[in-house]
């Protein structure tokens, strides 16, 4: 019979957000379910900005002409769209990015699971905790890691702790580690990091040798215009960051489906037999082979996001979800809670009442208030202690969620 | 310095595609290209129906709304779509496969590639010659082949020639072999199986627990209706066959990215400690984790491609592909070159003269006619000595190049 990959095998079997459906489902069995508010996974409520909509349409008559067809694009991506990305994200912020350094996608959770095909599996691996946990599964599932640890996480991997002690604030390992995964603004934290701090970062990998995956999908919800909103802002990011980004969040293509991931051309790694190896040629291989391109509208539609239209209804989707964000810190602060997160992301992040676990208050709160978040401890054991709300959803339905709490 | 992945270092550095791509820059440099007819990559160029387009317009309002607005999908794909493939691909042609049995994606190349992932390394790996040429790569790249054979192809593969001695049938391998990739209608020979070879195929999985790989992205194109559009209308196919299909070919949908995968539940593999374990389980866990569905719009597209107005629509584009590929066919009959393929596939395969080799034709059709074609080799060895025509073109554009082939 054919072998399996024996790495799926080491999985730990409650994996988070199945886990919350299911709790979820047996509230809604033995109580009125219609009233439930979920803030709990982070996607978009909001309509699509317009100025998408509008180029969307445009693109898809095109696709029903003779004229205007377009099959098989690129695999990385129409070159107009790499422009706009490499002028409006970088150049006007002073990175030295270009269009070819650039390739388009159809999301980030894809884009930073398959970054390890091009990676050797001796390297080893550093990521926060708590953590988005498709860092961790992505690196179990491709056989960088050994078992689950009784108390959580995996052998093998270095886990960082970021927590109220730190401030949130990873600390630079004592010892080299080939790969680092930084998330800024963090999920699920919330929490930020300042150009300084990301500097002691490109350092560390530059003197070591590291490579940092930096996902910034959250970039656009920084509110204080001090903190760096690509790692390529740091000196020497060039030559040890890959970074990722997305339209999710910003412009909300949960649905849509488009992202992109910059790999420098100064980017190295090395073979077995110690010669350099260039990591965008990799790359470009494993996407001409393995990916096909993002679909001809959906690009027309992320490129929208650059006009001026574009730039000032995504302006507007953030500062709505940003409004929630700090309705439901001062509601949650004034309540007692401590609460963290919430002012340059759209995560709040709330240590829960003392001799509670997470998942405590996680029910506590489905139960006596109808409202669904993330229990902390699902990003790794730091996060225990800890709970996520998210503020993507309706203002009426945030202040009702927070109404609520207080009423418990 | 981070490890690369040194399988990435054994592929041979002159992929098909980017090196026709070279010579077609280098002859258009030298004489005008602006007549140049391209008949070589397998890209459709009619518009997208007009009932997908409907279908795409309608959802794409909807998501300009804050009621019809849709976020993150299930990775699996919506269960409206399933079910349609479901009733209209499989029951109604006796194939019990259930919505739940499959998962909707952005493309075949990615399933066909991404599916290793829940595979052993360990499994001996069977492809045709010629082959589609991520079958391949993809098993280059994840460590299963070991170095490039001077004369062509890779260490640990089996090869299984089709050519014009066994009439373009894969004959079954003598000993056992884990994972067969077969391609009925067969890119790039648009040969075809009957239900009685292809029994022959799920008898030998069925005997040595091999699994079988079956591409069956051209499936539209077919006009014999005794022959099988799925490996699931041979008995016994449930236990031992992974099913590929897309909307690229019938629907046009190369530049929209619409595709599924078919993993029937009864489907088993084996852990190093000899537990059965179901393959759909472990692909559920790898889309869950490493992909995040496809575009809602997208999926309302291909919802489209099963309504009458849909139906007939899909018809007349293959209609129209395999009325030009009726005209290479008798064309180049004429023109005295033995044709194979073009009858329900739209890819012609015809052996180039003696003493050529597939890059000479190449270069010979290019020079002589302006026009491209895929040299056979490019598939593989046993491609040697033969040239694909693709059928995707406007009729005026492959007229043409029948007229020019004729006066050279």
């Amino acid at each position: 019979m054919v072998q399996v990959n024996e790495n799926y095998l080491k999985l730990k079997a409650g994996y988070l957000f199945p886990e919350i459906s299911k709790r979820v489902r047996l509230h809604s069995q033995k109580s009125n379910s219609s009233s439930l508010i979920k803030l709990g996974i982070g996607d978009v409520t909001e309509p699509l900005p317009q100025a998408c909509i509008k180029a969307m349409n445009s693109a898809l008559t095109e696709m029903g002409t003779i004229e205007g067809f377009k099959g098989y694009g690129p695999e990385q991506g129409y070159e107009w769209l790499r422009e706009k990305i490499s002028k409006n994200d970088y150049l006007n912020r002073g990175c030295q990015i270009s269009p070819e350094e650039i390739f388009v996608s159809d999301g980030s959770k894809c884009d930073s699971s398959n970054i390890l095909d091009i990676l050797g599996n001796e390297n080893s691996i550093a990521v926060t905790d708590p953590v988005y946990p498709v860092y961790v599964d992505s690196n179990v599932m491709s056989g960088r890691t050994g078992h689950p640890i009784s108390d959580g996480g995996y052998e093998g991997l270095t886990y960082i702790a970021i927590n109220e002690e730190n401030n949130f604030k990873p600390q630079i390992p004592s010892k080299k580690v080939d790969i680092i995964y930084l998330c800024f603004p963090n999920n699920p934290t919330g929490a930020t990091i300042s150009s300084s701090e990301l500097k002691e970062w490109v350092n560390f990998a530059n003197n070591n040798n590291s490579l940092i995956f930096f996902d910034a999908a959250y970039e656009a919800f920084i509110q204080d215009n001090s903190l760096p909103r690509s790692i390529y802002e740091i000196d020497g990011a060039k030559n040890c960051a890959i970074e990722f980004r997305s339209f999710s969040k910003n412009a909300g293509f949960t649905g849509v489906r488009c992202a992109y991931t910059v790999i420098p051309k100064s980017l190295k790694g090395v073979s077995l037999d110690n010669q350099q190896v260039d990591l965008w040629s990799l790359w470009n291989r494993r996407q001409s082979t393995k990916f096909n391109g993002v679909n001809y509208v959906v690009q027309r539609g992320a490129e929208a996001v650059y006009s001026e239209e574009g730039r000032a209804q995504v302006k507007n989707l953030i500062d709505f979800y940003m409004h929630n964000a700090g309705i439901m810190r001062s509601e949650l602060q004034n309540l007692g809670f401590k609460v963290f997160g919430g002012i340059n992301a759209p995560y709040v992040w709330i240590k829960v009442p003392d001799k509670m676990s997470s998942w405590d208050f996680f029910d506590y709160l489905l139960e006596k208030a109808n409202v669904v978040g993330t229990p902390g401890s699902g990003f790794g054991k730091a996060g225990e202690g800890y709970f996520r709300l998210s503020a993507f959803n309706s203002l009426t339905n945030v202040k009702n969620a927070m109404n609520r709490i207080s009423n418990i």
